[in-house]
């Protein structure tokens, strides 16, 4: 179970946690938790850091900055205590939670927890970090902002769980953003990749980094709300949205749990940035001078087109990038203006990336083109495509957003029923 | 060096203290720094867990409060790093720092830190969190409140330190509180016993504790204030109280650096109270009826006087406890008046404990009688009187305290010069 910082954020909300937490633990669970650090306390940290040092050496940053999730395991312990319920906190290094030594941004590499299974296996609640691991060399690590999620994800791992239930502010994933589509419907399952898609283009729900870890580590996934009144009851009886492996989601479609999806979801992402160089030389080795700059400078680029200009010889390049790596990424073309030979650089910022998703379309044709018609029936122009196996994404004008994430979950029967 | 509370408060004072400790390790020192939590934060903490749970477990109490000086000591490596010094952060559980697993009050057993007195030798200032260690069984303990005192002698102890520098709000120890006697002077020197007197007395500049781990392990402390103005110059320049063992005293006078004092400093102490019981029988294993039950409630009982009652085979007993134990005092007692048999419980917390201490009177008879004249001299009536090898405390009506501390002051020749 992994609970997030608003859940946590002081010890009125932390004992509405243990709450749920013992109810889990009644039903007959052992129970491993995950824990954030109260909401606002990490920036607290981060500003002192930079208040001491501003080109801050990341490994006593780590030190800093891991105390917010020591403070809450130990609360949340005390408060579980305090219920009747066995329980004790694991910090990262008597886990021990052993990362790669990249401070400030560590990987997991192990958890070799034999202390911490016998302790569950005896009837106590262990209660986790989130955030936080250690180095081989013995020194406090932490994961990246966000990386509770990924803590949760790698403990579940560790002991074997049968789901690792992250408790978050909505209550599953949905087929769309439901402040947009008041017919988006809550999915029972979605799977990995499908998870991944969605995350990449802007469903937030949890951190990209924590899925690929579960796909690769087998770990099911279970997204729920940490919102639910006061009677907290376990999480088998009130569920979520699973994240699982193709073969589970095969199985699932068998047995009848869910019915087959051609897409799963629609999601929609307006921090991305256009950039046109226009009348770029059409000649080999062009587009790597265009983007192994970017490359270097970790700016990721995404959809590409190249289209013959309107002289002999020269072609206009579009990409997209972040919108916050709009002004480095001109910066470092213009730079490069003789070097590339491009004439103009042309941005746009008002565009937005609308994808729909869905494993089903791995064997099934005509689902690009479903999008192409519904978005051309509504009169909205299509800037770029970019596809992947289960995902086909189109860049249009930002302002078109809501109506074209309304017209294809229409188009792809995703309505829910009146 | 180890630096409290205050002087940890925020990173402005952070930043004073990187100051003070680049000055001392540029001046040649292999520098070991302890601190404290910011002033405040511990308070903070301890709150949490009383609102997380009233009695709370002291093992997981240890984890959230010891985070307060994780956070200090990570701050003041990143400060040194940014003042261009080589430093990191040694947590308890990395030096180790173990200690007997008594949480909330452990004692420290050992430090073998080979991994930070190496990483000293190479040039590396060694930041360490007072107040925190390690269980043998790898759990996070903590000292007790004030711990941080007993944390630097240690660490002083662990690397084999010339010695021990305190940095507190006052810039040594004097001769007596310098707000009631202007004329009190700075000493340059005083035993580790003078300073025990002196601190269990109630001049609060070191946790006693750690002052006993000093005297047991040999390191020299030196009592010095850590606001020193923007320029920030190396202890061994800026001399504040030295603390040592009676040798090194012996040998400092014998070089003509101390004079050879019989009386060091005049304490006082209005934190006592006095508990008479009248008509108590006077036959064997009475007294004993009366303390065994207040030993047992740990209350320190100190001055003891048995007076001659009125009546044949009774006696009045008068004793001092601390104020704050007064009401427990009374009820326990007030539970065995049958089994005790006295007639009435008499108290009076508004009495004073005023002592002189000197190792000097060790060879030197009189002392006590020259505080008796001088006291009656001045009309002060002596209530109870206790003494030990280098102290002779009075007990007296707490309105008189000022007056006494100033005549013994003048008395014993402690004035300083105009």
């Amino acid at each position: 179970m992994k609970f997030g910082g608003t859940s946590m954020a002081g010890t009125e909300r932390i004992r509405r946690v243990a709450n749920i937490v013992r109810a889990q633990a009644a039903n007959n669970s052992e129970v491993a938790v995950v824990v954030s650090a109260m909401a606002g306390e990490t920036d607290r940290l981060v500003n002192f850091c930079r208040e001491a040092n501003a080109l801050y050496d990341p490994a006593e940053y780590d030190v800093v900055v891991s105390s917010g999730e020591q403070v809450t395991s130990g609360l949340l312990a005390l408060t579980l205590q305090s219920l009747g319920c066995k329980a004790r906190s694991w910090l990262g290094w008597q886990m021990p939670m052993k990362t790669v030594e990249a401070h400030s941004k560590a990987r997991v590499s192990t958890i070799d927890a034999p202390d911490m299974i016998a302790s569950m296996e005896a009837g106590e609640i262990a209660v986790c970090p989130g955030f936080q691991g250690v180095s081989d060399e013995g020194r406090v690590t932490t994961l990246g902002r966000g990386g509770s999620d990924t803590s949760a994800v790698a403990v579940a791992a560790a002991v074997k769980a049968d789901r690792c239930d992250i408790y978050t502010d909505v209550d599953g994933v949905y087929t769309t953003d439901p402040r947009i589509v008041a017919k988006a419907r809550k999915l029972k399952a979605v799977t990995y990749e499908e998870m991944l898609e969605l995350a990449s283009v802007g469903a937030k729900v949890l951190q990209t980094r924590s899925v690929g870890l579960a796909m690769k580590a087998g770990v099911r996934i279970q997204v729920l709300s940490s919102f639910v009144g006061e009677d907290a009851v376990p999480a088998d009886e009130l569920p979520g949205t699973l994240i699982v492996s193709d073969e589970e989601m095969e199985l699932m479609v068998e047995r009848g749990e869910m019915e087959r999806q051609l897409v799963t979801g629609i999601a929609h992402d307006k921090n991305e940035a256009k950039v046109t160089l226009t009348r770029v030389p059409d000649k080999p080795g062009a587009v790597a001078d265009i983007f192994a700059p970017l490359a270097d400078a970790s700016i990721n680029v995404d959809m590409i087109i190249q289209n013959v200009g309107r002289d002999k010889g020269e072609t206009d390049v579009t990409f997209t990038v972040p919108g916050a790596d709009l002004a480095r990424t001109q910066a470092l073309l213009d730079d490069r203006r003789e070097d590339i030979g491009f004439n103009r650089i042309i941005t746009d910022s008002k565009v937005a990336k609308i994808s729909v998703v869905g494993v089903g379309m791995k064997s099934h044709a005509g689902v690009a083109s479903t999008m192409f018609s519904a978005l051309s029936d509504r009169g909205i122009n299509i800037q770029a495509i970019s596809t992947s196996e289960i995902k086909v994404s189109v860049l249009i004008d930002e302002d078109e957003t809501e109506l074209a994430v309304r017209v294809l979950h229409t188009a792809y029967g995703l309505d829910a029923a009146d």
